[in-house]
């Protein structure tokens, strides 16, 4: 449901810190706040600002004053919604911000919806929706590659993308209806040949982009790790080694908190999300099996497996362990680590002996650490930094990221699919045309030019409030 | 430490939301910030800028674009430190608040200490000290009580009244110290028995502000209330009962969530504090009687004490309960609360009889309640509002809520009580000079007039970054 004729209000900011923003957008949102806010020098009105002006003073109710504030003015349409719009900067008591918000609904403006802020720029038309999309990936954004990604999306790089193949697809389509349109006189404005070239083509980057999904996610979402291993093998002591380092950085950056949900580390600017670490998190070590149904999920949740022996198992045992693993992600594109734990515990002669004794298969990786002495974990962290193919990243092709886009794409691709085998048949025009204007609606749908309330709502639903 | 040369940077919001705020104040703020940020209208700089204006641009790594922000420029002394400063307003990634402060440090910021820009206001002649301590009153204010005295104070209200005392102080030392000029001639320039009476007003003003801090303390802090009772009698049922309420009208404020550390309740715009209800919280009724240690040091650090009976219960244990708890309480200010619960379960008839058996002092509250049907809860909250004497909330007497200006003023009282007795003695005008001079000593402590790196230290320690 849309309603751009509401001015709407909301805070921007998150609780706590020393001062908040409460963001006011709307045709009405000048006028709202002249009703609660006296400037330091009464004579101004907000209402007579320029944009991009600020004005201190105080938002009050009757005789009370709430708060010393300063008011940013925006004027439609140089906004970040296209709408007039304020931004109040108050300080961060809940207290304030809450009468400030009740005083604001009070004067006519109603309570934001998550991301309606950001809607409203794509609605009138300050940006597309894949831009619009971008912006929460922003603002999730941990690492330096997703923080890449989603910036790149943000500022119309993909759109661009999109804008091409579609532009392509338009042309194509023009040609194929104009035949139509001289139905009876069976003409051919354009060679079938060089029409299947430039499907082929659309379609292979289409296919290309969809594809980048693939790395566009494991960017976005982090690259997902698990540690397995016997009881006692020093899987929780190497996980520890691992992040002291990063939590060491993060707790530098003044004003930083990390409240950990997942234990993450970024290596060469790509995220490692460990799995399901909770277990592993405890003071003793948890005794888990590789037969066990859970250890078989986390399994199964990850792209990489390290996999925690001790140097002084006998290799034949590490063997095993290392093969029924294998039996467990047969199949799969997987990155298998064998971790020999303990060196420190061992002498080099021991370390040899073992190395020539274990089975490796192609693209596995042999490592011998001491997760307690932080022996090896350089190393280790050079591997784990080699698994994604970062090469890849570093073109300039664009890399999506977005379930919603890869769908979209996938459909793009079956509509075109559909084009050709038609081509290939000389199937009536018509059909093919149908086939085209469905492959653009798909393109369409990943800028917004195809839109419904539907997809607007899942897009914006998981925004936050002042978004 | 005061290194007022360096220009400080840091997040002025928490971490989360949709946008975040990044302060930034020196001399050479402005050019730091030119030095990251390149503006739409690549002709502008900031340096140009007028204050109290915005820029949108991007803030740039070399080729690298960390994000799309709004740059606020103010001009000393239109700051809220006196000096130039720039506030930038990013998306609110850690990624990206991370990147932004490291590049202003690479560029010669420094990161700002806890409430380094409140002390530069103060430092640069913007606020008095009691003023900026205000300032993080009224960000921590949770109830509109405290939220008024914080604002009153943070705007110089209790500044104004200290000022006042002091030039009284003032005149009369100025006086005596004529006399001292002439200590030869044996002058007397002021009346000994005005000068009294001058004392006497100025001690009773400051005893009555000393003495409102006891109420300012409770108003800041919250009253603390504890809720005790034998098991099962539905203590927890009752702190939920009173909870719900308040919490459904926290959640309905869009943005806001409430993460407990304390249970607290607001009635007519005064905070209720429930004390160590972690037991209470948890679904089973925690097992405890009046005899435990920790019971006893629950009901001294309340002001308020529920303790909960059932209407089953014979009056006569109800009595022995309320008893032994006055008892504990002997000799102290509290307020006692008897709450029968469960009069759901029993007859009018019955609850009659417990009236008249029950034994009340005067000052003490009985009430029937049904916590679980929610009775009388709406008389408890109103006797609760009535606990404390809100007429005095409305003078206009300045009201003090900070221990340090307690102790300043308790310091004024007694070296005023020594010149007094100093006047009444007839000892010589150097010694009540001297006691004079440490009154005015101590008022000049509390607006920051006479300061120490220590004093300065001990209250900015507890700002947040960022403030």
């Amino acid at each position: 449901m849309i309603r751009s004729e509401e001015t709407i209000c909301a805070p921007a900011t998150a609780i706590g810190g020393a001062i908040a923003v409460i963001r006011v957008s709307g045709s009405h949102s000048i006028n709202i706040c002249d009703k609660i806010f006296i400037p330091l020098d009464k004579s101004t009105k907000l209402i007579d600002q320029k944009g991009f002006t600020i004005v201190f003073g105080d938002i009050c109710f009757g005789d009370e004053i709430i708060d010393e504030v300063l008011v940013s003015v925006f004027r439609a349409p140089h906004s970040y919604t296209g709408e007039n719009s304020v931004e109040i900067s108050c300080h961060a008591s809940v207290y304030i911000i809450k009468r400030i918000l009740k005083m604001l609904i009070e004067s006519g403006a109603v309570a934001a919806r998550p991301g309606e802020f950001t809607q409203r720029a794509f609605l009138n038309g300050r940006i597309d929706l894949s831009q619009a999309e971008a912006v929460a990936d922003v603002i999730a954004s941990t690492s330096s590659s997703a923080h890449r990604l989603a910036m790149n999306q943000m500022r119309g790089g993909f759109s661009s993308e999109i804008s091409k193949l579609r532009s392509e697809l338009l042309n194509f389509a023009s040609l194929i209806e104009l035949e139509l349109d001289f139905g009876e006189e069976d003409v051919e404005f354009a060679d079938r040949n060089e029409l299947k070239t430039i499907i082929l083509n659309v379609k292979d980057l289409a296919d290309r982009m969809a594809m980048s999904f693939l790395l566009g996610n494991v960017v976005k979402n982090g690259i997902p790790v698990v540690i397995v291993g016997k009881p006692n093998t020093g899987k929780s002591t190497l996980l520890n080694a691992l992040l002291m380092d990063e939590k060491a950085i993060v707790s530098e950056i003044p004003g930083t908190t990390r409240d950990t949900i997942e234990d993450t580390i970024v290596i060469d600017g790509i995220e490692y999300r460990f799995i399901d670490t909770a277990g592993l998190r405890e003071t003793s070590d948890i005794i888990e099996s590789l037969g066990i149904k859970k250890t078989h999920e986390k399994i199964n949740q990850a792209s990489v497996i390290l996999l925690v022996d001790e140097i002084s198992d006998q290799a034949e045992s590490v063997n095993e362990s290392a093969d029924a693993l294998r039996e467990i992600i047969a199949g799969s594109v997987k990155q298998l680590f064998l971790l020999i734990n303990k060196i420190d515990q061992a002498s080099p002669v021991r370390q040899l002996e073992v190395q020539e004794q274990i089975r490796l298969l192609p693209g596995e990786t042999l490592l011998f650490i001491s997760a307690k002495e932080k022996t090896g974990l350089d190393d280790l962290r050079k591997r784990l930094g080699e698994v994604i193919a970062k090469e890849k990243l570093n073109t300039d092709d664009v890399i999506i990221t977005n379930i919603r886009h890869y769908e979209s794409l996938m459909n793009v691709s079956e509509s075109l699919d559909r084009v050709l085998s038609g081509l290939h048949n000389n199937i009536p025009e018509d059909f093919i045309a149908i086939d085209i204007r469905q492959a653009i609606h798909y393109l369409g749908e990943i800028t917004g030019e195809i839109t419904s309330d539907e997809i607007l709502g899942n897009i914006f639903k998981n925004f936050c409030i002042g978004k």
